[in-house]
């Protein structure tokens, strides 16, 4: 099976949808699919805690971009993530090295993570990769 | 022939560019080269829209860069890419999600655009890319 | 040996930090590794030129990185390029392309880069790798 391999280091809203959307998209199609949320990335990770925010340089879609979600137009990044995880294929990882920085503890990760991993684990997964992307 | 994919999530002067440089040097090497432009990159394919900035984090060297294309010392992103066109390897896809997001009709974008894609279709094409790559 | 070829168009913190703990853990782990800096990447291979700033998307976390850095609870980002430099097999590349728009010329650069290429001579190298990233 093909496998796919994102890198996500920022918690806004344009990051977390195209990172949800292909990893889920990859799972659903059978794939192996796996997320590595590291720096900013892995603010979205934190219990309690809701992304916003787009980027600076795109404040001006913000209001559209929370309006399509919340009309239900378009799937929360969440959601897409939810289904991505029901089909079993996608794993989702925190970065082990930016969990101090950032004050963040594993039990302090939502439920949905299946392991916190250092570079070194990350590369010898990545590397079997057919897509790998860093989304930042 | 080696192949390259690359996402645009930008239409960021800053983004474009090594986008195209990229895309256009690939097609030109005889290699097959695709790039598929979502959410914020969408806007570059809009009929009659002209991308003028840089990323608000090198918002200071936005002027130099106008400059430097507008003296002929640098060609636009559009140039680079109508460049690429003409070897026939250069493929342009819009992302299919996002066009409904940003109220981008398939008859507004503008006539180089190969195909409308969704993420299943750009997925079993970069899964056989020799290098994915996500500029963001 | 495995090989890692990544991008680098920013100098910001949050952009060099990922890309040189990818790089130099690759190294470490007996890969063959290399990143080529582009863009506003280019100005952190500037001689005398020290990056100090994050993304303006997380500014507010500048200080705490900086911090973080200046006391020891992490290593700088030169420190672990040089970390790399030491296995023997972190190459260091300048992009051609830019190096005229950012008025910076061969003598500026530091030290440890190992050779100014063009986007034919990267997109040759980083066809043979196991894992191409885009930092931006």
């Amino acid at each position: 099976m093909p496998k796919i391999s994102i890198i996500v280091s920022s918690e806004k809203l344009d990051k977390l949808f195209p990172a949800m959307t292909l990893a889920t998209t990859a799972a659903a199609m059978g794939w192996e699919s796996e997320v590595f949320f590291t720096f900013w990335g892995l603010l979205a990770l934190k219990k309690g805690y809701e992304p916003k925010e787009v980027s600076l340089d795109y404040k001006g879609y913000e209001d559209e971009l929370r309006r399509a979600v919340s009309s239900g137009a378009m799937p929360s990044w969440r959601e897409i993530l939810e289904q991505g995880k029901k089909t079993g294929r996608l794993k989702i990882y925190a970065c082990s090295t930016t969990m101090s920085l950032l004050g963040i503890k594993a039990e302090d990760l939502v439920e949905y993570v299946d392991n916190v991993v250092g570079a070194v684990t990350f590369l010898g997964r990545a590397k079997d990769s057919d897509i790998n992307l860093f989304i930042s």
